[in-house]
């Protein structure tokens, strides 16, 4: 079958929020892309994923012009509960940073991206196959899949950006002897719900106990979204929507908290891990968000982590491609590792102070219990925490 | 043998710091009591130990009239140099918490109040035997001890104070059924030397490196006091100068230090362990400092915590003794507790964030570098670290 050729100025695998918020940024700049995903949109919008943005993430989509129904739909949350030793302490972010965040799903923020692309006539393929990058060390590299036909594409281009995740083909496109991968795995879990049921509380909770931590979120008026750490071997269906609500009251009465119950929607078990791939570029080929990062989920920092990589490399491509600025994308990379160990540190604290170790010694829950004591009395660590987050400045 | 009986108020067994601070503290306040120790003063004032004063252990001194040689000799250190990722980073505790921390030490500030004890007529036995104390949940506790002379004395008193130390027989002397023992072991020790040098720095410096810790201290302007990280099951005879100085200048030169080096005069490998024995109280006999809690040294926390447990106990035993308050032990309890979980939790932050882990990958030492960066590069990181090292307010 005849291969159909195209050509454009950057093409990025890979069409969640980090693609497409990069080929969005390159559009406004002026430059043009081609963007491929192996889902369909479908399959994307309706992943239940991350619901917290940063402030300077809410910032992004309102400044390049897809904020619309951040600004109308998102949730201002000013602050979050840590909830440990029989009470909860709030961690007020205004008053500490001057900031807050915004509870606004994941795929709400696709759903205006992808919108935003085809609305301004922007070349996305979702549901591709068969793909794979070549002559990634040439200034002419290639991008192959096939359409949802089985029609073989190929589309060269001056920049490849991999944005297509920790399953993805990008990362390990680049040599075994060019790449250093950074790696740990966690002896938990989170069990995941969504319910049918109002509000337990109008911010998060990041609950410590006995049992092993829980967190209390937010979706809408009428569907929650709540977690509880688990072994990562923990089969849903072991779990009656009756011994999970049991599970989840115990270790929040703990703290003096009681959940709203209602029917579960959805039960999924997500694994924790965390894992960087240095350097985040090999010749025409740069890797963003969880293509080259991934971050265990408490801090909240992933789809943040993605957004804040796609900012500034949009920047540098265009001193790149624009103005034949060489250095450029290796100034992309050293912005970006200096954000992304700090995230994997905030997000491995967040982790570890909260989350109970299967083999937890008594003093080590005790510990945790003046960790946590020591960061919501002291007014310096509590905006330790808040600084990050609600996110660094870039 | 008769056995001589005495009595008095307080019987402390101990007299290192936490025992002589205490009984000086209840002198002056018109409280009598007898001290008791199994090593002679010689053998005390000879055992090197920490030499990190916070600013309130520098007050009590003062305030309480044995603070001339500290005043005259301490040398007030203003911050510390974390040293991490090839480069040194100051941490300024003036401008951060609008206070300093003292070198002075801890044998020097056993010798003040030796003297102090010896001047105001104190009861201090140094060099006793088969200590023991009998009757602890009466009201007429006994503490029982053989003098150098292998004579039996018996000291009865209102109030037992075990300062003993973690060898001591005091924290065991509570019934098993009546006590918590939280306990945590480090896979690492210090190896630490004395050596007749220049001072290689004003301040001290905290070395993280892909070799693992090290810590240079100073004593004198010809004497210093330095420190690496090494196994628990190090043998100093494996260690030649020569050996020493290579390992400590490779830790340091990888953040741009070089050490001033000299005859060593002293090696010692030193254990590493967290230990809390709950609660600190059981009927009329109570536990102050190392007897009832020990921290690895990494946060200097140690003897500011012996001294802070017996300031607050000299205050509760006063008002339990004079006044009749029958809460008064149970408030010293839950005062001290509340400070020594937060100085575990420092002491275990410190150590975790600047020692590598025997099994250690890339990815925990990449992540103590972004730990350390976001702690150097955030003020409010910087402030919580200074607030733990100057210590919290009682």
């Amino acid at each position: 079958m005849n291969v159909t050729r195209t050509s454009t100025d950057v093409a990025i695998v890979g069409g969640g929020p980090a693609g497409l918020m990069l080929a969005h940024l390159l559009h406004r700049a002026g430059i043009g892309s081609v963007v491929i995903d192996i889902r369909t949109r479908r399959e994307i919008e309706t992943t239940h994923r991350a619901g917290i943005l940063e402030q300077d993430s809410v910032r992004l989509l309102t400044e390049s012009g897809v904020g619309d129904r951040v600004l109308r739909d998102g949730r201002r949350h000013a602050g979050i509960d840590l909830a440990f030793g029989g009470a909860g302490h709030r961690i007020d972010f205004p008053s500490l940073v001057g900031a807050s965040v915004q509870l606004y799903p994941q795929t709400d923020v696709f759903t205006d991206l992808a919108d935003a692309r085809a609305r301004d006539g922007g070349d996305v393929r979702f549901g591709v196959g068969d793909v794979s990058v070549a002559d990634i060390v040439t200034d002419r590299p290639l991008m192959r899949f096939t359409d949802a036909d089985g029609r073989p594409h190929e589309v060269g281009a001056r920049v490849l950006v991999g944005c297509d995740g920790s399953r993805g083909i990008c990362r390990s496109a680049v040599p075994e002897a060019e790449r250093r991968q950074y790696f740990r795995a966690y002896p938990y879990a989170w069990f995941g719900i969504l319910c049918q049921a109002p509000p337990s509380s109008e911010e998060l909770i990041y609950n410590h106990s006995d049992r092993g931590f829980a967190l209390i979120s937010r979706r809408t008026e009428s569907v929650q979204r709540m977690y509880f750490q688990c072994d990562p071997a923990e089969n849903v269906t072991d779990w009656s929507d009756a011994r999970i609500w049991e599970e989840l009251q115990q270790r929040v009465r703990a703290n003096g908290y009681t959940l709203k119950e209602g029917p579960i929607m959805s039960k999924t078990v997500l694994p924790f891990r965390s894992f960087v791939q240095e350097t985040m570029r090999h010749g025409a080929l740069v890797l963003a968000g969880d293509a080259a990062h991934t971050v265990p989920p408490t801090g909240a920092k992933g789809l943040n982590l993605a957004l804040a990589d796609v900012r500034v490399l949009a920047e540098q491509l265009e001193l790149h491609l624009r103005h034949g600025d060489a250095d450029a994308l290796e100034r992309y990379v050293e912005r970006a590792l200096q954000r992304v160990w700090k995230a994997q540190h905030f997000s491995y604290w967040m982790t570890t102070m909260l989350h109970r170790l299967p083999d937890a010694s008594g003093f080590d829950v005790r510990r945790q219990v003046g960790e946590l004591t020591s960061v919501a009395t002291s007014r310096a660590a509590s905006t330790y925490l808040a600084e990050g987050y609600t996110g660094w400045p870039s």
